[in-house]
């Protein structure tokens, strides 16, 4: 099933030929319902044997229109799991510091070390995507940082640091609704932003700058997965399996420890009492 | 029931005055299970609220002896909330660049912005611990840094941070039991460290250091609470209700948006679609 929604070649795409409202066939909600808790504890085992085992890391990167949520897939889906090995970063504008490095400098400060996950809600992906849809950058430019990106990731890869890329699909209609449900709930109305209004009437741009960034930089080890997200449970129960089945390809196991290198411990000396000061 | 565990003036303790067995007259986890379920929910909700209106911060504080349980209580406490509005921090050994600044340096680094809850798994409290009972520092260098972390703490909570701090208080038979454990769970062993052992002679110690940094450092705005954590399930359910009663008396509420500062969108201009580029 993942394969159908995973890109791991440079071929073209068009985003508007994939349904956001597809959900795989099934029904609704409740008939994957045992599956996704089994799912989740799936995923907490793996965690606990990356971090025990510090080989590898894992990088879960978001993009998505606004209102595709981003947010509400890393809660779902991922608040599960032990606050120690995980953390959620998310990149709003630059700062002047930021914007004065390199595109990737910032993203790269937060890269998770070995032995745990790191979700990120939008990504350096950012800057080839609204910088290009504003004209801050031309398509020269962008080319180029696609390029240091396909770079990047790779070296990230040779690390030992699985990257997971996941555009969450939507269509305008949905955001739309969306929008109206955060201006009309008093509980919600905060994460209204006039600005996502205005940012709608690039919509095409935007899909045409992904489309660009899927092909320049889907490779086998570090594939896009085009999420429908239309409807909220499918989006997270297929988010779920694909993070499962990549932290279930890499075969993690508990280190082992070599007791006799404490011969003391294995001499019994193990009950040690408290010794008085 | 909180008050009991709460120590909010500067006071002399005697740890071993403390049972590390306390219930609370609580018989099993059965009889609070329903109240710990409605406690996380609570607990969610206030999150949420304190992420929206970002006019407060909370830093929870959590100081135990080896196998007292401070990973344990951060997973099954807090791992349920949004990601992206919490983090957890654990400090190590300091490296040589963190051993050159001030004491307290490294932990003011990764404290909580508004909006957002911080655990720390060990902190800034290890160098009146650590430090001392290993003669590192002097009493009156002890005595110097205990004041500083009372003005440290002061100004967080004048900058509208809550710092809730936790102490698990376990006996050191309890502790044997846990590395016994370690050792002989294939799943627990890359949690053994043999130096635990060595450590457990300077127990008592450990006991005088943490009794001295209460007495110094308990204020009532940012009181210790020492939680008897021999029994899990209490560990984790009075900790549950420290975090949440602290966080219900900050009176959160969604920010209220004043729609008039937007008069296209108070005039309907909402449904704008996606023009083309």
């Amino acid at each position: 099933m993942l394969e159908n929604y995973r890109l791991n070649e440079k071929r073209k795409l068009s985003l508007s030929n994939i349904d956001p409202e597809d959900t795989a066939g099934i029904a609704d909600k409740d008939e994957i319902a045992d599956a996704f808790d089994e799912l989740k504890d799936k995923l907490e085992e793996h965690q606990e044997r990356l971090y025990a085992s510090k080989r590898n890391g894992v990088l879960i990167l978001f993009q998505g229109m606004d209102c595709s949520g981003k947010d509400g897939v890393i809660k779902k889906v991922l608040a599960g799991l032990n606050p120690q090995g995980f953390r959620a970063e998310s990149f709003k504008k630059p700062t002047p510091d930021e914007a004065s490095h390199d595109f990737l400098w910032r993203t790269h400060k937060v890269a998770p070390p070995k032995g745990t996950i790191s979700a990120f809600n939008r990504s350096y992906y950012e800057e080839v995507l609204i910088t290009r849809v504003h004209g801050v950058i031309d398509n020269k430019e962008a080319s180029k940082r696609l390029k240091h990106i396909v770079h990047f990731e790779k070296m990230l890869s040779d690390s030992g640091i699985t990257v997971i890329k996941i555009f969450l699909h939507i269509s305008p209609d949905f955001q739309l609704k969306k929008i109206h449900e955060r201006m009309e709930n008093p509980e919600k109305l905060w994460k209204f932003d006039p600005s996502d209004l205005e940012e709608r009437r690039y919509w095409p741009a935007y899909q045409k700058a992904y489309e660009q960034a899927f092909k320049a930089t889907s490779t086998k080890r570090c594939p896009w997965y085009i999420v429908p997200a239309n409807n909220r449970w499918f989006r997270d129960y297929l988010v779920l399996r694909i993070v499962e089945s990549a932290m279930n390809s890499l075969h993690l196991t508990y280190p082992d420890v070599d007791m006799s290198q404490f011969p003391s411990i294995a001499a019994g000396e193990t009950e040690t009492q408290p010794a008085s000061q």
